[in-house]
């Protein structure tokens, strides 16, 4: 084995441009600056210490994560910080907390399907935190599936009041966090029932807890659905259970921006497009490809900084035994996971670009690219968080019995971050509406009405990709950007039009979708993985431009 | 979708022999009765449950355990259990614990490298648990490499003593179980040192704690590594670490089976073979292949169960919505894993007969199958505990935001079980060993010397296998075992071979496997599958036979 001494190498760093790639790693100069400025603030701060919280119970637990919410939310005030900056600030204090559902998901509801009366009135409680507020969506028996929750929000013309009611145990709101033991209000969603007819799942402003002594109003039940995976990872949130008894509440406190229900119990739609609503869920799952790389990072950082000081097996003639980083094994694991972070990285900064288009387009009344960017923002959540809660397992793996201990920061970081392979849409279930938008491509394909435009620009050359024979002769032919992409995309391209032919031989193409589920979900990742190669080798050629 | 009502199934079992089923699983009748005699008992017995496990702090945690570990010894004796009740008593009580550790290894040790007059001294303090030991090999710096250890026990002649000494930081021990907080004595591995010269490693008796006051003794320090994943687990275990300043232990407490320092500080190889130490590895290993079994059956159990009651989606004209184990991408993830269960099973049963095997032939003198037994069983071990710790992690995101509560027992059985994939061995560092057989059985066939017995027996039909063709032509084929055995087969050998082929253009054999090791590692995984798949036809077959 040709070792080489990467400790040495660290020390050697002026001719690399470290300092150039922090700045590429974090997307501009002025983001780099922010990052660093307030992660050394958080680091330096005793109160934000993260000492011994593996070590709490529950509870004490709980109570720290409480401590710091606040202190954290009278630094923003006292220090002024930027919205950007108050982001970066809950980044590094990194403990899940109540803040996150308010700030994340009850303001931007009440942003996005609140009138401006009732967004004047319900975020000027909410921003000076007056009131807290949680969302309460998911139900026990109904998560993926939101057209089937129960909950229903029976609107009464004789008070004028919406009553909102969990028929049966598995209506019951489960998950929410901050709900469990924080907030005082909540986003609830329920089947809108009025002159006796359901008009599917809306959004309503329920207060859950007195505001004088906490206690939950009459009618409501509210526990905490209990201890999470990891030490403390999501422990430090309040995810809850919630329960209603008739609970009512004024007419007015339904989310009216989109559809309305009047004095009189009519059930009116305003001529607000719905696809508008569908730009939250973007923003969302842009923001969560960001964060993956973010995480993936950590892990991939404090698995290469071990591989490095790490020595085992190899020793000669007494000298030192070989840095775990020099055996192949170990670069083959961990070597892909580190370009994946860059890889990742790219994509969430191309996903931020794209969400501001396509935001600029649905003001202008142009709808035409929702459908590719939704396909395409969803399955980059899909591939990314399951890629990055694989590899940060991997990483610690990779750093042998040192990463099971706390200490090594692994096993938290794993256990915080798996839940975003569930939330925000099953990573399973987002895949197949990726494999839906293929299917719907492919047969626009077949009858010429396929606009081959964006991410699916490549199904326009489908009759050379789909004969077109790899090149490669030896190794480093892969190391031309244009054949590796080929190689994805005639791989991306076959797999679609395989599954296409497949369901074509049912009868009822749905019944053929539902049967090869399995095989339209590896086209999707295909697909997927086609956008990350292609988007890495687009910036890896901008970033290095002219260096040599 | 062809929806079938699974739920229904399962109460018409009348047809299917799950009684049978049962002890096809246990092993045998008896195995099955004295199985489902303690589960009862423990699950029956309140000083034993589970609850509040998950909320408490680490020191609660550990004080329940030590409550729990006492309570059981005293049922052990009054019940009067046999060693294989006392097992299984451990087993669904279902937590690490200290005495794992003075059973498991402590005693173990003694038994296979002490004298018969230590074995006589030191069992019978033991077995009382007047004394209770744990293992102490691991340092801070050195796992895999055992040789590496640097811990010196070096003789003095003057006093008749070795002193023990930790020269370096990375010297301390580091990990083990039992260590922490609980045990009075340890076997310490070290590097005996006598007349000047390093002997390399041999084990050595040490009093740890005082048995008046429970203190450290002078000269030794100690102290628990702190917390590991998951929020009970591992951490009802004091795993430690452990210094020595110059600490004195007489000669006799050197473990001196095998080899012996005389009075004058001679170093003495007795002619007892060292192979025959080899057999307790085997031991542990094919236990930790029974236990994989077993864990993955538990994840799977409860992803099955959850699949069959869940529902989601494709509810029609009002009526319920499909049971999620319908779903093909559901089946596709959860099936494979139920088999892999079963096959896990058989192969840990086989690796028992192995076991024993190879003891009756050790002890007549014959060693001619114990390279095949080693290789089998690291490579059992490496692949079963990998599929099974990846697999409970699938279980967990097959029931989607459920998995992620503690209440469904998935984190803690991860977070339990993962460490198996790098204790009695790294799973990447045992592949290789696996890989080195392999390729010595290659270098042998081209010799003509090789033995094509027991788990390489395929490697005599190489010139079939390198050549043939796959006849499979449509789905059903594959139900053919003799086909799937073949294919199997063939993926190993072509493996094999094309590593072998790649080394030998390296001058320097030693180099080509290091710069190979990836690939290697890959052809170990494939020849270890095959060990799987052709148990598992086996059984299948000796288990239906003549049920039609």
């Amino acid at each position: 084995m040709v070792g080489v001494d990467y400790l040495a190498g660290e020390r050697r760093t002026a001719e690399f441009d470290v300092a150039a790639m922090k700045i590429v790693w974090a997307g501009s100069r002025r983001a780099f600056e922010i990052s660093d400025r307030i992660s050394k603030l958080v680091a330096s701060d005793p109160a934000l210490s993260k000492d011994g919280r593996t070590e709490m119970a529950r509870k004490e637990l709980f109570k720290n994560t409480l401590r710091k919410a606040s202190y954290a939310w009278k630094q923003i005030i006292e220090l002024r910080l930027t919205e950007e900056e108050a982001l970066m600030l809950r980044f590094y204090i990194d403990e899940p907390a109540f803040t996150d559902l308010h700030w994340g998901m009850f303001i931007p509801a009440i942003k996005g399907s609140g009138t401006e009366e009732q967004q004047k009135k319900w975020l000027t409680l909410a921003y000076k935190m007056q009131i807290i507020g949680c969302y309460a969506q998911t139900e026990l028996g109904h998560g993926s599936n939101v057209r089937g929750l129960e909950t229903t929000a029976t609107f009464d013309p004789q008070t004028d009041e919406f009553v909102i009611h969990s028929p049966t145990l598995t209506s019951s709101k489960w998950w929410p966090g901050g709900l469990g033991k924080v907030s005082t209000h909540a986003i609830v969603y329920a089947r809108l029932i009025t002159e006796g007819k359901d008009h599917g799942v809306h959004g309503f402003i329920v207060q859950l807890r007195s505001l004088e002594d906490h206690k939950p109003l009459a009618g409501i039940t509210i526990g905490d659905i209990g201890t999470k995976f990891g030490n403390g990872a999501y422990n430090t949130m309040d995810n809850g259970v919630l329960r209603f008894d008739h609970v009512r509440i004024p007419r007015d406190q339904m989310l009216m921006r989109v559809s309305q229900v009047t004095r009189e119990g009519k059930y009116v739609k305003s001529d607000i497009p719905r696809q508008l609503l569908y730009g939250t869920m973007v923003l969302v799952r842009q923001s969560m490809v960001r964060d993956a790389s973010y995480a993936l990072s950590r892990a991939v950082c404090i698995a290469t900084r071990y591989s490095a000081v790490r020595r085992q097996f190899g020793s000669q003639n007494g000298g030192q035994e070989t840095q775990v980083i020099n055996y192949k094994t170990q670069q083959s694991r961990l070597f892909p996971l580190l370009a994946s972070t860059y890889a990742f990285r790219f994509v969430g900064e191309w996903l931020k670009w794209l969400y501001t288009d396509v935001t600029q387009k649905l003001q202008a009344g142009d709808f035409s690219t929702l459908p590719e960017v939704h396909a395409c923002t969803a399955g980059m959540k899909s591939l990314t968080t399951t890629a990055t809660a694989d590899g940060i397992e991997e990483c610690r793996k990779l750093c042998g019995g040192h990463g099971y201990l706390c200490s090594s920061g692994l096993p938290e970081l794993f256990a915080a971050y798996v839940p975003a392979c569930t939330y925000e849409g099953d990573n399973t279930v987002l895949l197949l509406q990726v494999a839906r938008f293929l299917m719907k491509s492919v047969s626009r394909l077949g009858s010429g009405k396929l606009q081959a435009v964006g991410t699916i620009a490549y199904m326009g050359r489908i009759e050379q990709l789909m004969q077109c024979h790899c090149n490669v002769q030896q190794a480093k032919d892969w190391l031309k950007p244009s054949t590796v992409l080929e190689a994805f995309e005639a791989r991306a391209v076959r797999m679609s039009v395989s599954c296409a032919k497949n369901i074509s031989k049912f009868t009822n193409p749905e019944e053929g979708f539902a049967e090869l589920t399995a095989d339209l979900a590896e086209a999707a990742v295909a697909h997927c993985q086609l956008i990350v190669v292609s988007n890495l080798s687009r910036n890896c050629s901008k970033t290095f431009q002219g260096r040599g």
